[in-house]
């Protein structure tokens, strides 16, 4: 073979791993509109919370879709789909990457689903186009993300006893929702990987934010991850007739929780810096028109980069909480849930073969944190982690009105491609070409 | 036959009359009890809401109960249980009394169903002593009181089809709820009465609010039942992300509800006066920590023994939650309900028929308004109408707490049988002896 063919051959793999393989925009996006099937309503808007039956419907149809792109497929004892594609060099670590499928009570079509499909769209590309890469690649669906990340809690080997009782809206715990999903509660500790275990994880995600595209751009290189604190706040008065029962002998618990939500308002914003504070589901009971409430359960959220900003507003909110309670002969508990995530640095290697991979694409860059939670958070605790964020239309997001466009999910899906590409290309200790 | 025997039967008569027949205080307690047993949970508490599995199962066995006491039975189109006991003059009237015995959300074992089990001791003891009455006596086992007294309404013929929308805390409307009653949401036009098709209307209950208890008193002697307005709130903003979504650019449609509670409970008691209102129910839509609520439902109700003060501590409520919905950007709806009592008057005849019977029985009465709805408000639309209260333990009611000794039960149904027996003699038209 003269020099000539040889040089011809390496000038076509560049361009190959410069601009292609390209993913199929139109396919991504009718699996997305495939997805929002699973928890269709009368009203044309879509519920899939975590243990619900459309989530594990949807979970039976990705295990299959995935079973049909030749992977080794199971479901972990935390009820996350674990995919393997096998490598060229079996010694080597696996690749991994993927999102969720589950969403938020009145969520929308896009959150971890555009993730999730566009893992897919990669692992059809890459068979489509005989690619074997060195690592073993790994998709991963984290089962419970918008319930306290549980499945890549459970990766990442933290996910106490304690997260296991809480219940979301569907009324299981946790535990309930992991045995649901096809786990198992006892041995939940098995799905732990070690630190280094992994060579990459990379996760395709929606801004979830208004940022990209208020300024134009394509690509979101994620820097680091907010932490993020809940509790659940308790106020304990006095259910009593609304018709017997005069103004001034109530122990009206909903009055109290309602001076304690214009206080974490007021008192949230009162910092400087960009935490936010945020009440977003109450329970008053008995809960009738006639009937005072004597006993009312809201959620606390706080979340900052800092973890000391976080416990500085908390410690503000509390005070205030129980000055309110006092004021109103009622009692107040504040339950600290076993849900805490730390703020999460992204491997800036990672950060650079993202940004490598976009420009190679044409594709605008910003690199910016994320105010959003996402498995990649806990990810970052055991291996070299990045994240790549597409726009999401007016900054909506966990709402049915959240919506990315098809060639902002297919850019993102690019990037993801090419960048576990490169990833596996940089970090084979072989020396064989694609 | 001599007269002295004559005068020795009129003079027995008149000891019976004024003191027996009595009511079993036993057997009245072990049937509140028993009562107390459909809907029993595992924390040894009670529910049994309007339309629930327990509430029809209290219904077949009330049903049950009037039959072994030799009584007509049947449902009417509205739910209602409806026993009738012959009298011995078919052309008169018939005396009704009666309760219900639904409850409230986590409500108490005492409300509706001391006046309903007092109906039945009522009907033992006539059986006992064989009295019959000149008047047919007519048992009516209300449906629906504490979802807006939704059988009397029917009985008094104003029951509107925009009420058989309304849903309670079963999750049925009330015209589903009728139809698993075994009522008939097509014919409920026929359940309504003439007004002075009945002769008399009483309601035995608790006084829910602590008047007689601190006053010593054994019997309330109801002179007006106050009026009540109930509406639907819901504060429209825009569900998002709670991470990154910052505090400046929020429409947070719970941190609007809950300036909105604080502003009822101080514009209320901004006005002179006894007016009540309340927020007893909410709802905050998604519902989860980490969204910002895009949507929340509140109850709002108010009473008043005025019309007129009902209407305006409304107005200034409603101006100040168009005030609060303005300011933060979002919409405000209020929806009035189709569940207005208006303030009703009781009979004074009865009124003094209750006052001497208690008198006979040597108990101590108060005349008093009710601050709570009854059934016997809408009764008093058609027919004369008299209301018996007896103490309610701390004045508290419609919850778990709610407690009436079983003395203070027995000395009420003495009450209402010796009322009703009184009405019965003063009413007939014939002069045969009992």
């Amino acid at each position: 073979m003269s020099r000539l063919p040889i040089f011809l051959y390496f000038l076509a793999c560049t361009i190959v791993l410069g601009q292609k393989p390209k993913v199929d925009q139109n396919r991504l996006e009718a699996r997305i509109l495939e997805l929002a099937k699973f928890g269709l309503q009368e009203n044309g808007e879509t519920e899939r919370v975590a243990f619900s039956d459309a989530d594990i419907a949807a979970q039976q149809w990705m295990i299959q879709n995935l079973k049909d792109l030749g992977l080794k497929v199971h479901i972990d004892f935390a009820g996350n789909i674990i995919g393997t594609r096998k490598g060229k060099n079996p010694a080597l670590k696996p690749i991994s990457f993927g999102s969720h499928i589950d969403r938020v009570p009145n969520g929308g079509n896009y959150d971890g689903c555009v993730g999730s499909m566009a893992s897919l769209e990669v692992l059809e590309v890459l068979n489509e186009n005989n690619i074997k890469t060195h690592h073993p690649l790994e998709i991963i669906i984290f089962s419970n993300e918008e319930g306290g990340v549980m499945g890549s809690r459970a990766i990442a080997g933290h996910l106490g006893k304690d997260a296991l009782k809480v219940v979301n809206s569907t009324g299981y715990t946790m535990g309930e929702g992991i045995m649901r999903l096809g786990g198992d509660t006892t041995r939940i500790a098995e799905v732990a990987r070690k630190k280094g275990a992994i060579a990459a994880f990379l996760e395709l995600h929606i801004e979830q934010g208004g940022t990209l595209e208020k300024e134009n751009l394509d690509i979101g290189i994620v820097e680091g991850i907010v932490g993020l604190k809940w509790w659940d706040v308790e106020f304990t008065g006095l259910a009593n007739h609304a018709g017997t029962t005069p103004m001034n002998a109530r122990q009206d618990a909903l009055l109290a929780a309602a001076k304690f939500i214009v206080a974490v308002n007021e008192i949230t914003t009162s910092f400087e810096g960009s935490q936010v504070g945020t009440v977003g589901k109450i329970r008053a009971e008995p809960g009738a028109p006639n009937v005072i409430p004597g006993r009312v359960i809201t959620s606390l959220e706080i979340r900052d980069l800092s973890s000391d900003v976080i416990q500085k507003v908390y410690a503000a909110i509390e005070t205030k909480g129980e000055e309110i309670a006092r004021a109103s002969k009622m009692q107040i508990e504040f339950r600290a849930l076993d849900t805490t995530a730390e703020p999460a640095i992204m491997t800036t290697a990672i950060q650079d073969a993202i940004a490598t991979a976009a420009e190679k694409l044409k594709l605008t860059t910003k690199r910016m944190p994320s105010g959003a939670g996402h498995d990649a958070q806990d990810m970052a605790l055991i291996s070299p982690t990045g994240m790549i964020f597409v726009p999401s239309k007016g900054g909506i997001s966990h709402s049915p009105k959240e919506f990315t466009s098809a060639s902002d999910m297919a850019n993102g899906a690019n990037v993801l491609l090419h960048t576990i590409l490169a990833l596996d290309k940089k970090n084979s200790t072989t020396r064989e070409r694609h």
